[in-house]
């Protein structure tokens, strides 16, 4: 099953908020309910993001015109800031729009499919890579979710995590919980368990510490952007693997699809970083985790400065930007 | 309210397991309802572990004697392996065993009006120090609980905290929440709330981020115990924190009584580091955070090199491992 198609006359989603408690899709017929389902991240992650963009257009040109058509592929591309795939899977289909809405979804259509190219290209590069720098049976620590369920099928870190696993040429995967939304608990631990890779969960911050205690290989997790100068903007706490893997000594290896990279940021510092507010921090499915009142700061990404990146690898190439390689 | 205490007949603690949502005292009066307290954190925090410990061998001094009496020794001791406090005042007061229950009992009361003074002294030194170092009116973050709670009264790291408030030259705290038992959202937001100190609580691998973006002056923490060579134990999370101090140029400052130094460990790399088990990690609240069967790395706590610390303060001294200076 795919993470996020078109059915012909709707979007269809997984649901990642229900994970891993219940599996099951939604469909998508409006563009508000498109917008509500990408806020709430029951789709998410930067290449599922591209295509929910793309097709969010396309359901825009089916069902208004003029004004309002405008405005709805406004809000479409912009309704989460900091994921540069989906304004820019928004702008590509919506460049479409003079020649009629079956255009739109035709170019939706194609920026799903080369999502699904890429994933498979990113698996392959991304294990060989793995196997160079890490060694041929390493133990990799990964961050939030990057599995079949942040794109449409395989996925971008986690897609090589699995080729690695099929080449037995892996030891194991920890999985960093990811708070607040804890991705990694829920949509990793979930993807890891259907493919039967051995795996343990860790909360976020003892990723470092597992490091240098010499129980990590190597830290593969994917991007949210990628700047011209080669920092990665990924979810909150890469930045933290990000030291932790250069005071170890081990590689820190991005894997994100050439649509992450944003040649009109010059660098980490010139994004604007999506703070999505206490209550994600200050509940946990409807449990609270403080006192009432609490105001939180929420920063959903942070930023890895290129010299802590080991390598970027995309589905058409490996960039090292410490050495000057540029995305 | 002392958060450990001698009623005259038992020991009396706050039950931390409850808070924010309940404020309650709970009656102590037999060793294992002690070491379920240690074990469960219904009591924790380096001093006030130190008062837990001399007081267990207290209460098995009234309740038991010759083996029995040893063996309880021993499991109070030893009933959480990374806290050198809890060993350390279990020791001294049992050193008073032959000299009868009541000698036993006027030791443990010595050691937690030891860690009263103590904590008083730590605030004003450690007010002073970050006063120096992180300037005049600094955000500052820390992690985990070392207020009140952590000790008898005023608390190590977060007495300071208080200190600065006192003195009107803190602009305000950032609580790192602390997976997965959440004692900073749980007891120091709590407490701060209390205090009336302005606060803003962030998942725990935000902390970096927000040091590199500048909105942090500096780190104050506490610590489980102090290595020879400067090394700091302390709660799982404290050394992603110091690395991103480090990267940020803030400086990052432990407060801790002399109890907490251990001169018979040489390095962090000597100290067992307690794994607390899966459960805390796959849970909050009874709300399960990963699918089930999924197992977890617990590691409690970390160690920070002593070239990533600014100083430690204890309520004698302001140590700087960096220069040479030894605990």
């Amino acid at each position: 099953m795919r993470t996020i198609d078109w059915t012909g006359d709707a979007i269809e989603i997984i649901d990642q908020t229900a994970l891993p408690a219940k599996v099951g899709s939604v469909r998508i017929t409006t563009v508000d309910q498109l917008i509500d389902a990408v806020r709430s991240l029951a789709v998410r992650g930067a290449p599922a993001l591209g295509v929910a963009g793309a097709l969010g257009v396309a359901l825009a040109a089916r069902t208004t015109e003029g004004l309002d058509l405008v405005v709805a592929v406004e809000r479409v591309a912009m309704c989460r800031p900091t994921a540069v795939n989906l304004e820019r899977g928004a702008r590509r289909a919506a460049a479409r729009l003079p020649e009629g809405p079956e255009a739109v979804l035709a170019e939706a259509l194609l920026i799903r499919d080369e999502e699904i190219a890429a994933s498979a290209a990113m698996a392959v590069r991304g294990a060989n890579l793995v196997t160079e720098v890490c060694g041929p049976r390493p133990t990799m620590l990964t961050h939030c979710n990057t599995g079949a369920l942040a794109a449409v099928s395989v996925g971008t870190a986690l897609g090589a995590v699995v080729e690695l696993h099929r080449r037995d040429a892996l030891a194991g995967v920890i999985v960093s919980e990811t708070r607040p939304l804890l991705q990694g608990a829920r949509l990793t631990a979930w993807e890891l368990a259907e493919a039967d890779i051995p795996f343990r969960l860790a909360v976020d911050s003892a990723g470092p510490f597992l490091m240098a205690r010499g129980q990590v290989d190597g830290v593969i997790l994917g991007a949210d952007r990628i700047c011209a100068n080669g920092d990665v903007v990924n979810k909150i706490g890469s930045y933290a693997h990000a030291l932790g893997a250069r005071a170890a000594g081990i590689p820190f290896i991005v894997v994100a699809p050439e649509s992450t990279i944003d040649q009109w940021a010059p660098s980490g510092a010139a994004v604007e970083i999506e703070d999505r507010g206490s209550a994600e921090v200050l509940s946990f499915r409807g449990v609270c985790t403080a006192p009432e009142g609490v105001d939180a700061m929420n920063p959903a990404f942070d930023v890895t400065p290129y010299e802590l990146v080991t390598a970027i690898v995309t589905e058409q190439r490996v960039i090292r930007p410490y050495r000057g390689e540029l995305p």
